[in-house]
């Protein structure tokens, strides 16, 4: 496959560059990037002039099956939103439920652009079958916790076994998380657990961290020391991956510093769950991974990363008065390669290298009626982040294989999709 | 002119509804609102089955001729980019820059569904020229101020007598407002010259209100005392609009609630410029009125008061953790029946009311892969707030004028509009 004239995006040392290049795609990898490459007989050829060539978006943190939660609940907090609201009607989804939803969000995904997602749910084999069958890259889970008793804590962990065991090995799209919830929804017991789940296959931990405020004083009351120490307790030298992380105070930076995790932030949840805004700008300044996910539609009201993108860019000017905020460049990379790192495979995705893999998405900015929010184009880097909307995506790629093309979705019959919803 | 089978968004006493309902409009007021209206011969039928049906949005603080500043000089605060950015520009433009580039904002008003706008801005007879052409509805003006000697100040004020006096007195979609600058940028003697104008012409004042917090103090030592008290003293019984006001202490709220004046908030341009959020939800509960406002696209990025609907309803879970925050039935009102109120033009619009004039908008809701973001529809109104953009309006009316139908701009060239710029 070819993708002629291009404007890529190219993540240099300490810049981001727009390159006009074709790209040279070999089975699943990046074989080329250059000007003017000749394309073999018979080779696939996309027209790409006048288009961005991005990597693909990494969804950090989600829960693909609550697509049917759209609209609903608003103006409730975390608290009141879980306990009340979500988990009384998650009890009674069924199987066929949490498949059609998963379906439905993995349409949003690609129409939009993002060609890897982190989720975190249950009855995740549904969630896989609804995955394999799109060929989206993604990391699940089966999520763990405390809340109802030891019996219901111990099918949650022989469901997470059961999915993981009979994961498919020759499928490298999906990859597996350990999960427990949350710090104030697991026991000590049940941390250990994880953890010695997460050592004996390899796999890292995905858990909600400091997401609002009522957290801090139960976890402090549940395990005896603050959000961090727990966490460094238990999860000490594993890849953690945190979701949210809104409410770290400069010593919570100090030891996630040394330890070995990044922030999955999410900031349209997080406003409209009442959380307030996490100083993404001050983690990235420790040195600490930060990347973006929208959370479900329930509280991030749809899957769309570039809206993601605009609001974590803006929402920092929601706390810094100061001009030293991060910018539309470094939320690119928080995006794509930082969310690559997140997840452990930024060796292989997260930005168009020689040599990696083919997740590759491609934007039309092209001038007309429905591109005018891009008019003038004065900095394509800017318009990606403040005014691209996922529709503008119009091919999206996964591993080498075209999952859209000219907003033509390839492997999901979208028909029967959209008719099972309102 | 009937609009058939729509979703009519209509504002009760202490609520926001959806009624399935037909519109007819006579000339340029709306007739009747009821279902099964039968067409008159001849009648021009819009048919709206299955889309959205409501108030167009009022955009109450915008220079529209910044458009071609988008994209550019992002990080900057505001008294930087005002000074080292932004003034130095403006200096350079010509008649024509501000003409073309006011055309391009109006081309993305118009597709985007604001049917009203509140400029502050200057050269104002080339962007009247291009409004009216166009035959949108606005509220325009010379902004005064007094940076730059005595000599500039005065000729601002003859520009803008000249630009009133030359209006059209039969035009009636165009309104004028005087509009000092700000407090810190405007003396006593001119914020009084201001006044004695609006007294004269019986027009409005239009100014920028604590914004940044460098104001706070500029303010107090330019006129010996603060913001609110200075605003009081000049305006007191003066329809007074205020752009942004995102300082407000809890003084500053008592004095405004004894005033005759609403606040423009600008949630967009205020997250970029580095300006915090403005604490709406507290003017809301205190009888302030509060509309909503893109500001310029070098700011704000671009004009669709979609997305500033968005944004506002996110933001203000970024500064409250309780739940009594807006919620999107507030948002629609702040962008529609808000904005009329704001511009003391709510006997005529800003909602879908018999006797009203018709400035319209209609929006597409269709289930389809380009609105994946929609699906399921579980709330209409949430969907139109928080997944909505400004390109699935489709059709656009002003004064019972179609401006656009079916996403095809009636009364601009576009082709020749979009090809001055790159």
């Amino acid at each position: 496959m070819l993708i002629k004239n291009g404007k890529v995006i190219i993540f240099e040392e300490n810049d981001v560059k727009v390159k006009e290049s074709d790209i040279e795609v070999e089975n699943n990898i990046i074989k080329k990037i250059a000007k003017s490459i000749e394309p073999d007989i018979n080779e696939k050829i996309i027209d790409a002039t006048g288009k961005v060539v991005m990597p693909g978006l990494i969804n950090t943190h989600a829960h693909i099956a609550m697509s049917i939660f759209r609209g609903t609940f608003e103006g409730c907090n975390l608290y009141t939103w879980l306990n009340e609201k979500i988990w009384p009607i998650e009890a009674k989804l069924t199987k066929e439920d949490v498949y059609n939803a998963s379906m439905l969000s993995i349409l949003e995904m690609i129409s939009t652009g993002t060609t890897c997602v982190n989720d975190h749910y249950f009855m995740s084999e549904e969630i896989r079958k609804a995955l394999e069958e799109s060929k989206l890259r993604a990391m699940i889970t089966r999520v763990l916790m405390d809340t109802d008793g030891e019996e219901a804590s111990k099918k949650r962990i022989e469901e997470f076994v059961d999915l993981y065991e009979s994961r498919d090995e020759t499928n490298e799209l999906i990859t597996y998380s350990v999960s427990p919830h949350g710090l104030y929804t697991c026991s000590g017991k049940l941390l250990k657990e994880a953890r010695e789940l997460a050592i004996k296959y390899n796999l890292p931990i995905h858990t909600h961290f400091l997401e609002s405020i009522d957290e801090i004083e139960d976890i402090k009351r549940m395990h005896g020391e603050e959000a961090s120490k727990v966490l460094k307790k238990y999860f000490s030298e594993i890849h953690t991956i945190l979701a949210h992380g809104v409410k770290l105070n400069d010593e919570d930076v100090e030891i996630l510093k040394t330890m070995n995790c990044s922030i999955a932030h999410n900031p349209i949840s997080n406003f409209r769950l009442g959380c307030k805004i996490a100083d993404v700008t001050k983690y990235l300044q420790n040195g600490i991974n930060v990347a973006l996910g929208t959370d479900g539609q329930g509280s991030g009201n749809n899957l769309d990363m570039f809206e993601t993108m605009k609001i974590a860019a803006l929402a920092q000017g929601g706390i810094h008065e100061n001009e030293a905020r991060i910018d539309s460049k470094e939320v690119i990379k928080m995006a794509t390669i930082n969310g690559a790192k997140l997840l452990g495979i930024d060796k292989k995705v997260g930005s168009i290298e020689e040599g990696k893999n083919a997740d590759i998405i491609i934007v039309d900015i092209s001038k007309k009626l429905d591109n005018i929010k891009m008019i003038p184009n004065n900095d394509i880097i800017s318009n990606l982040v403040y005014n691209t909307e996922g529709r503008n995506v119009d091919t999206t790629i996964v591993n080498g294989e075209i999952l859209m093309e000219n907003r033509e979705i390839k492997f999901i019959k979208i028909e029967e999709i959209l008719k099972r919803f309102s």
